[in-house]
């Protein structure tokens, strides 16, 4: 298994490897330190621009909502309908990109967080997701719908209202290419989903799977990047979330906050991380080659105030990772299914 | 030119594509602020473990050094002539990885930054980093050689003191490797280096270039990802930094020097940034194709206390900018070349 020296590994999605140095946590740390993240506990805040009745910078007022909230974003970064116009000087090569950015508010009060709200609320959640991704994804022009969370200040997240965003677009971006081509050449050569093959090894080894219901699996990647990086899987090989029917929904919200769950417990703090939707792109591809999935990236290392840092080497380089993603497994496996503030 | 619209610029030496969105810096920041770097004003401090004369915690003492010194890391990465162990089961695969890491005190000068150094102390660097590159690339199983600096606490530096660091090792590296490839491209068909001929476009075109002398050039590359993200450039097609002659190590001194100047007159703060040098690979193969070059990636962009987050958008999809790389380039280029403290 190679845990005890450095050894890479490879990422089948994406076909890339990361550096693993399992012994690397022994150094002492001087470093930066962030400020430990802790819940909010106010239910509703005025000056918040996503809680119900509240008016936006752009001058549109939210609705007294119940449940979710969306919204496009007013300070997007993406404009809808750009007549394609192409640069091309030598060797310098660019685009227009249209697409539309919205905003998802996952609950009216802003004091919750995904582990926070009940089965029922994150389904709601769920539901909007589905929502968004079919009506975003048949628009002409938009072949691609990213749905992603940045969850705390150190993930450059600027409000705690809980909420995630949507960047949809007409190319299909570096990432989601990536595992398309790993997915589509295993696709082609053995007719069978890559993850789902994958799914099973897993299950069998039993060495990396932090949870699991009818509908859906979390796992640490044999290849995680991040510390505490997990992913969620179907165990149903679906291309996008818009197949789930409503046991599955309810399945998928459940595994979402047990996953969330077991990361605040770990140090005892609101965890920060990133997290995103992998999934077909809908430029009108067939796409069998999709399984779709969700994973965390989640920078704490050491501490609620320590996080890894992707720089230098990692940036010019190869990702590399401290701790062994069994280690990581491990210590979130062990943890209590209810979460610290209730206890 | 496309630039007051979304749009995507194609990064010839990795062929990858960054989104653009010009309009977005407009948007208010109530997130996250990190402290302001400031200059350090102690010339040695008796706790830092680079400084000359201190024991570092492996017990080594550190010699009364002038100029410049290197020692291997004492908490590395990776370990020196691990046997290969290849590890293949079903979907996952790994396998050892062989490699020494170093560190390179720039100077004994605890309060020291690059941009305060003066060109004959640069060039003391410029020289230790040949040195450690023929060195360490004539081992054998050292393939490839990285020299890269993090600078500043929030680039994950947890020592103040002017140092880098070199990870050499037995695999080419993620990134280097796509470098290779679209370089390679070019050599094989056009028989010139690619970034030659770019480095011949920018300077007719005069848009993005911000320094330069008899021998490099530094200039913000068309698809600069990191909001100040620039590039320094050799005018010789050369494949690696042992090719260059006393007064092209000067001169390469002479542009890292005020580069960082401008980058710390931007914000008037020590500006933090991960940078490095990429060459050919040391595994023995001509690589006529590589151009070598040494890159800055600096996160803030705002202010001194307000960075680029590459959070969930980014990690998932695609890397995406506020500014243009024009708009970058031309607020590093009117500013003083006397680093603000001595002003
Ligand atoms: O070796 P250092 O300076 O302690 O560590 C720093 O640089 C390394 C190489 O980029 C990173 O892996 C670490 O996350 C970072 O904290
Ligand atoms: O739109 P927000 O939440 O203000 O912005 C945040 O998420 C975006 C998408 O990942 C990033 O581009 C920004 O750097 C980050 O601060």
């Amino acid at each position: 298994m190679l845990n005890d020296k450095p050894h890479r590994r490879f990422n089948i999605l994406t076909g890339e490897w990361v550096l693993v140095s399992p012994h690397r946590t022994k150094r002492p740390w001087q470093g930066k330190k962030d400020v430990k993240s802790t819940l909010e506990n106010k239910t509703y805040d005025e000056t918040c621009y996503l809680c119900p009745t509240n008016t936006r910078a752009s001058g549109d007022t939210n609705p007294d909502y119940n449940g979710t909230y969306s919204f496009t974003n007013d300070f997007a970064a993406l404009m809808p309908e750009l007549p394609v116009e192409k640069y091309q000087n030598g060797l310098l090569q660019g685009q227009t990109e249209s697409g539309i950015c919205k905003v998802i508010c996952f609950s009216p009060n802003h004091g919750l967080t995904l582990p926070l709200m009940s089965v029922e609320q994150i389904t709601q959640v769920v539901q909007l997701w589905k929502k968004e991704f079919l009506e975003l994804g048949a628009k002409e022009g938009i072949n691609y719908v990213q749905i992603f969370e940045n969850k705390g200040a150190i993930m450059g997240c600027s409000n705690p209202h809980p909420h995630g965003q949507i960047w949809s677009q007409s190319s299909i971006p570096e990432e989601v290419l990536k595992k398309q081509t790993s997915q589509r050449n295993y696709w082609s050569t053995h007719s069978k989903s890559l993850l789902k093959d994958y799914l099973e090894q897993e299950l069998e080894l039993d060495e990396r799977i932090l949870l699991s219901n009818d509908h859906f699996v979390a796992l640490v990647p044999y290849w995680a990047v991040w510390p505490y990086e997990a992913m969620i899987v179907p165990r149903k090989h679906y291309q996008d979330i818009s197949q789930l029917n409503v046991e599955e929904e309810i399945a998928f919200a459940a595994i979402i906050k047990e996953l969330t769950t077991l990361y605040d417990n770990l140090f005892e703090t609101s965890f920060p991380y990133s997290s995103g939707i992998h999934q077909r792109p809908t430029d009108g591809g067939s796409h069998d080659e999709w399984h779709f999935h969700m994973s965390f990236y989640p920078p704490l290392l050491r501490s609620a105030e320590v996080k890894k840092f992707m720089v230098g080497y990692e940036m010019f380089a190869n990702p590399q990772r401290d701790i062994t993603a069994e280690a990581a497994a491990e210590n979130l496996r062990k943890l209590s299914r209810v979460h610290y503030s209730l206890r």
